[in-house]
C-alpha cells in the first residue's frame, strides 16, 4: 500500500499541497472531526486542505480567541480532539487563553498555526512574530515543521506527524499540541490555478493508504494497581469508618458514577459530589451515598469540626467549594489519597499522603469488587441525613423567595433541563451557585465548566462549541461580566445557526466581589469601578446585533417559559435575569444561615 | 533622605502594602501616568495601590485583551509608558496579543500580573497557571518578584525595580516588561480593615524620598556616527544621484520630518513617505521632496524598472507598500542602508548592505549639515513630477466616483481632519488604502497603526487608548472584521466617556481577500465562509449596546457632516460607510490603471 501512495506522491504537482492534504486526511482518520478555521492569507494552504478534506467539518471563526474556546467546548462536549487553524502573527497569540485552559483541563486540541518561513522571521516581514514555543509549557508538544520537500519521505512524515499529534493531544494527559507551519508563497493551490479547481489529484493522493484506519495506530495499555496495592487500599478502607470520597470537577466518563457510588456504598463513605463532577446527579443517586450540599454543610463550623474525616479518597480535580478545602485544612485527614492517572498533583492544601496513578473507574471497580458487602455506617447515615435536612430547608427557603436571585435560578434550571441536556456554567459566581444549590437527583445532568484555569474568558464560545457538537440541548449559565468578556464570540451563533440557551444572570458587574472583604472598602479603593466593573448595559442590543431571541424575564414563570421556549428552538436565545446584587449577597448569606439552623434544629452537628 | 524613609518603613503595618505602594509611587515618579486595571481578587493589592497613588490615573477594563491594546494606544498617543494590572490565570494570557504588538512596535508597557505564591503553583489552586515567562521572548525582561519581607531592603528593591522596569520598557528598544507578583492572602489592605480606610500611613511612606524625582534616574547617552563614518556616508550620498530615502512606519518624532526633508533636498533624493511614517504630511512638504504615491507609481512596471535606485536610505520600519518591496527586489540597489538605533534589522528582502545603529534625527542633521547646498537633480525632479501627475489624476478619478468606496473615504478624511487630529488606522485594507491614496500636504496629520505585528486585533481598544491620552480628536479608520474582532473593547468608550470617531468601512467581511488569488477559487475552497467571513450584521445595534452615536451614511456630504459632528462631540460615534466590495476591488484596480495612464501620457516612465 505504501509504495502505491509513494508513487502517487512523486507525481504530485506540488509537494506542499500533497503534504498538507495527507496531514489533514490523517487527522481525520485519527479521530478529528472538526476544524475551527480563522481567516488569513498565510494560512491559506491549511484552510484549503481542511475545506477539501471530506471527513472534516470546518467552522469559520473571525476571532482566534473565540475560536480557541469554541474548539475547547466542542472537544469537551464531543469527547474528541478538535483542530484549530489560524494565520501568522497575533492571530496565533489570541489562542493562548484557550490553550492554557485546555492544558490544565486536559482537553485535546491541535493548534495549527501558519507562519512565515524561517528566512523571513525577525526581518521585519508583516504579521510575523516569534511563534516558536509560543504557548510555553502549556502544550503537550511544540513542533516546528519543515518546509515540505517533494518525495515519499515527507509524506510518511506528514501522516505519522498527524497520528502522533492526535495521540499526544489525547494524552495521558490530554491537552493541546502546537504545530507551527512555515509556508512560502504562492499560498493558493497550484494544481489548477485558473478556472474551476480540480482537486482530484490531491484527493486521490490523500485517499490512498488504509482508508478506514489511521496510518499509525496508538494503543495505550491500562495501568492497574497491583494486588498488593489493592489489598493495602482495601485494608485502609475497611480500617476507617470516617472516610469520604471527594468528587471534584471531571469530564463525563461512562460508568464512573455507578462505580464510585458502589465503592462508596461498600466503604460506608459519603460521596461529596462537586456540581461539575458529573457525579452529583444520575441513577446512582437512588439510595446512593451522594452528598449534594457539602459546601453548605461545611460552612457550618460546628458541623465541619464534628465531621472531620480520617480518610479522603479524591477523584477529579480540585473541588469548587472553598468551605471543603478549609474543612480539610482545619483537621488534616490521616490519609488523603489523590487519584490521578495523568501525573497531576492538584491538591493545593498539600495534604495528599498518597497519589494513585490509576484510572478512577478501574480503581473503584477493583476496590468495590474486593470490599464485599456495604458497610453499615452511622457516619454515612448521619452525613446523608444532614445533607437531606439542609437540602430540604434550603430548597424551601429558595422557593419562598420570589425575587430573581441566583440560587433559585440554579434550582429552576435543574428542574427544567431534560436528561440529555448539557449545562455549561461560567466560572466566578455561577459555578459556586451551582455547587452550593444544585440538588442531587436520579435524573442525570452533564455539567461542563472551564475549571482548568477557572477563567471567565471564552465562556460564550465554549458553550457554542458544545452546542456545535450536536449532542443535545445546551444551556449556558453565565454572569454579565463573563458574557461581555466574550461578546464577539456570539458571532458564531449567527454565522453557524447554532442552538444555545444563554441564561444571563445580570447583576451589572462582578457580583462575586461583593462577597469579598474588599467590598467593605468602597470608594476608598474605587470598588465600583476597579472591582465590580459596573456597566449599565441593555443586553437586548447584543441579542439584536447577533440575531438572537431575547427575553428579559421579570418572574420565575416567565423564566421557565423562556427556557422551555428556547430549548424547543433551533436558534440561540438570550434569557436575561436581572439580579439585584446586594439582595443576592444577603440571600446567599441567609441560605447559609438556614442551612446552619436546619443542622442545629435537626441536631445534626 | 533614605534613612528617614527606611525608618518609616520599619514602622509600616504591613510589608507588602508598603512594598507595593512604594513601587507604584516610583512608577509614577518615573513617568508612568496611566494604569489599566482589570478586575480580580488576587490582584487586589496592586489595584488598591494603583488607585491610591495620587499621581496615577486608573482605567478599569473588563477584558484584559482589550486592556492591553488600550494601554498600547495610550502609550503610543502619549509617548509614555503605561502600566497594566490583572489578576492571575488566563487573565494574564489575554495580554499576549498586545504584548506581542508592543514588542515589535517598540511601545513601552509595564505588565503587572498577580499570581499565587510559588507554593500554590501547579498544585491545583484556582486561577493558577504557569505565568513565568508567559510572554516568551516578546518582553524586554521578565521578573518574578519575591513575596515581600518587612524592612528597608525590600523597599529599596521596590523603588529600584520600578525605576528599572520603566527604564527597560523605554529601551532602547522600547517594549513591554513583565513583572509577576506572588501575592498571599489576605489580599485586602490590612492597615485599617474596618470602616473608613486611612491610607495616610502608606501615603506618607510612599511620599518620602525625593518628591519630584525618581529614586534612581537613568540617563542614556546619544550615539553619534564617527567623523569617519559620516564622511563615508556623505561621500556615498554625493556619489549617487539615484538615491531615495524610504520612510517606513514610525512614531511621531519632533523635528524628524524637517531633518529628513532637509537631508533629502540636499542629496537630491526623493522621500518615499509611508502613510504611517509621520513624514508624508506637514510643513516640510512645502516644495519638499516628499513622494506620496510610491505605491501607485511602483505598481507601474515600466516606471518601476526605469527608476531603480542605486542607494536606499531607510528610516522607520518595513514600509506598508508591497509594490515598493518588489521594486527593490527586482533590481537590488547597490547600497541599502537601514537606520535603526535599536538593533533591529527589519528588512525582509535581505538587501541591506549597511545597518546604521544611530538615531535617525541625529544622523539626518549631521549629514545634512555636511552636505552643503541642495543638489540639482533631474532624478528628483522627475520623481516628484511623476508623483504629482499621478496624485492629480488619481484624486480626480476618486472625486469623480460618487459611490461609497474606500479610496475616497481616505481622501475625504484627509481633508476633514484638523492638524491636531490623530488618525488611528486598522491593518489589512485600511492602512493599504491610506498608503495608496493619502496625498502629501503641508498640514500635518499624525497617523498611528499597529504595524508591529500588523494584526487586525485590538484596533478599537488601541484607538480608545489613544483617545484617552487627550491630545486632540482621534479618528479610527477600520474595516468591519477588525471592528468585530475587538467589539467588547467598546465597553471602555461607555464606561470612561471617551470621545472617538469610528469610521467603519463595512464591506461585510474581509475585503482584502477579494484582492488575493484565492478569491478566484470561490466555492471550491469555501471562500465566502473561510476567507471573507461575511456576517450580514447591522452595526446600529453595536452602537446602541455601548451608547454610541451612530450614523450609516449614504453619500459623501452625509459622511462629511457625520465626521464633523462627531469631532465636535465629546462622545464616541460610529459612522458606518457601507462599501460594495466588488465595486471597491474594481475601483482600486481602475485607480492603478489611472496612475499608469497618467504616467504614460505625461511621458513619465
Amino acid at each position: 500500500m505504501r509504495s502505491a501512495e509513494e508513487a502517487t506522491v512523486a507525481a504530485a504537482p506540488d509537494a506542499r499541497e500533497a503534504f498538507v492534504a495527507a496531514f489533514f486526511d490523517e487527522l481525520q482518520r485519527s479521530g478529528v472531526d472538526h476544524v475551527c478555521v480563522s481567516p488569513g492569507s498565510r494560512s491559506t494552504p491549511l484552510a484549503v486542505a481542511a475545506a477539501r478534506c471530506s471527513g472534516l467539518r470546518c467552522w469559520s471563526h473571525l476571532d482566534e480567541r473565540s475560536a480557541g474556546f469554541f474548539a475547547l467546548g466542542l472537544a469537551r462536549a464531543s469527547a474528541a480532539p478538535v483542530a484549530l487553524v489560524c494565520t501568522s502573527g497575533t492571530a496565533a497569540a489570541n489562542y493562548l487563553p484557550a490553550v492554557v485552559e485546555a492544558h490544565y483541563a486536559r482537553v485535546p486540541l491541535l493548534v495549527l498555526t501558519a507562519d512565515r518561513p524561517p528566512e523571513l522571521r525577525e526581518w521585519g516581514a508583516g504579521q510575523t512574530i516569534d511563534q516558536l514555543a509560543l504557548y510555553g509549557r502549556h502544550v503537550r508538544r511544540f513542533v516546528e515543521l519543515p518546509v515540505p520537500e517533494p518525495g515519499p519521505g515527507p509524506l510518511r512524515y506528514a501522516r505519522s506527524l498527524a497520528c502522533r499529534a492526535v495521540a499526544e493531544a489525547m494524552g495521558p494527559p490530554a491537552g493541546p499540541v502546537h504545530l507551527n507551519w512555515p509556508l512560502r508563497e504562492p499560498l493558493e493551490p497550484v494544481s489548477d490555478r485558473h478556472g474551476a479547481v480540480d482537486f482530484a489529484a490531491g484527493d486521490t493522493l490523500a485517499g490512498v493508504g488504509r482508508p478506514s484506519r489511521p496510518y499509525a495506530e496508538v494503543r495505550i495499555a491500562t495501568p492497574r494497581v497491583s494486588e498488593e496495592q489493592r489489598s493495602e487500599l482495601v485494608a485502609l478502607v475497611r480500617g476507617h469508618e470516617r472516610g469520604v470520597v471527594v468528587c471534584g470537577p471531571a469530564p463525563p466518563v461512562p460508568g464512573l458514577a455507578q462505580a464510585v457510588a458502589e465503592l462508596a456504598r461498600k466503604a460506608g463513605w459519603p460521596m461529596l459530589a462537586d456540581a461539575t463532577s458529573q457525579l452529583r446527579r444520575g441513577p446512582h443517586c437512588a439510595n446512593g451515598p451522594v452528598i449534594a450540599h457539602a459546601d453548605l454543610l461545611l460552612r457550618d463550623a460546628e458541623f465541619a469540626a464534628g465531621h472531620a474525616p480520617e480518610v479522603v479518597l479524591r477523584v477529579g480535580d480540585t473541588p469548587v467549594s472553598k468551605a471543603q478545602r478549609l474543612w480539610l485544612e482545619a483537621a488534616p485527614p490521616k490519609h488523603l489519597l489523590l487519584v490521578d492517572p495523568d501525573g497531576g498533583w492538584n491538591e493545593p492544601s498539600h495534604l495528599a499522603s498518597g497519589v494513585l496513578r490509576v484510572d478512577p473507574l478501574t480503581l473503584c471497580r477493583d476496590l468495590a469488587r474486593e470490599l464485599g458487602e456495604p458497610r453499615e455506617s452511622e457516619w454515612l447515615r448521619s452525613m446523608l441525613a444532614a445533607d437531606r435536612i439542609v437540602g430540604r430547608a434550603v430548597t424551601r427557603a429558595i422557593s419562598a423567595e420570589s425575587a430573581l436571585l441566583e440560587p433559585r435560578a440554579v434550582q429552576e434550571l435543574a428542574r427544567l433541563l431534560p436528561d440529555v441536556a448539557l449545562l455549561y456554567v461560567s466560572n466566578s459566581m455561577p459555578v459556586r451557585d451551582l455547587d452550593a444549590f444544585l440538588p442531587a437527583c436520579e435524573r442525570p445532568l452533564t455539567v461542563l465548566c472551564n475549571r482548568g484555569a477557572n477563567g471567565i474568558d471564552g465562556v460564550l464560545s465554549s458553550a457554542l462549541g458544545a452546542a456545535a457538537a450536536g449532542r443535545g440541548p445546551v444551556v449556558l449559565l453565565t454572569g454579565d461580566l463573563a458574557f461581555l468578556h466574550d461578546l464577539g464570540g456570539l458571532l458564531a451563533a449567527k454565522r453557524h445557526d447554532l442552538s444555545l440557551t444563554i441564561v444571563l444572570l445580570n447583576n451589572d458587574g462582578g457580583g462575586i466581589f461583593s462577597f469579598l472583604p474588599i467590598a467593605e472598602y468602597g470608594e476608598a479603593v474605587d470598588f465600583e469601578d476597579l472591582f465590580r466593573v459596573s456597566h449599565g448595559l441593555d443586553f437586548s442590543h447584543a441579542a439584536a446585533l447577533f440575531g438572537m431571541d431575547y427575553s428579559r424575564v421579570q418572574s420565575w414563570p416567565e423564566f421557565r417559559a423562556a427556557v422551555e421556549r428556547s430549548m424547543a428552538s433551533v436558534r440561540t436565545s438570550l434569557i436575561e435575569l436581572p439580579v439585584e446584587r446586594d439582595a443576592n449577597v444577603q440571600h446567599f448569606r441567609e441560605l447559609v444561615r438556614v442551612a446552619s439552623l436546619a443542622l442545629s434544629s435537626g441536631a445534626m452537628r
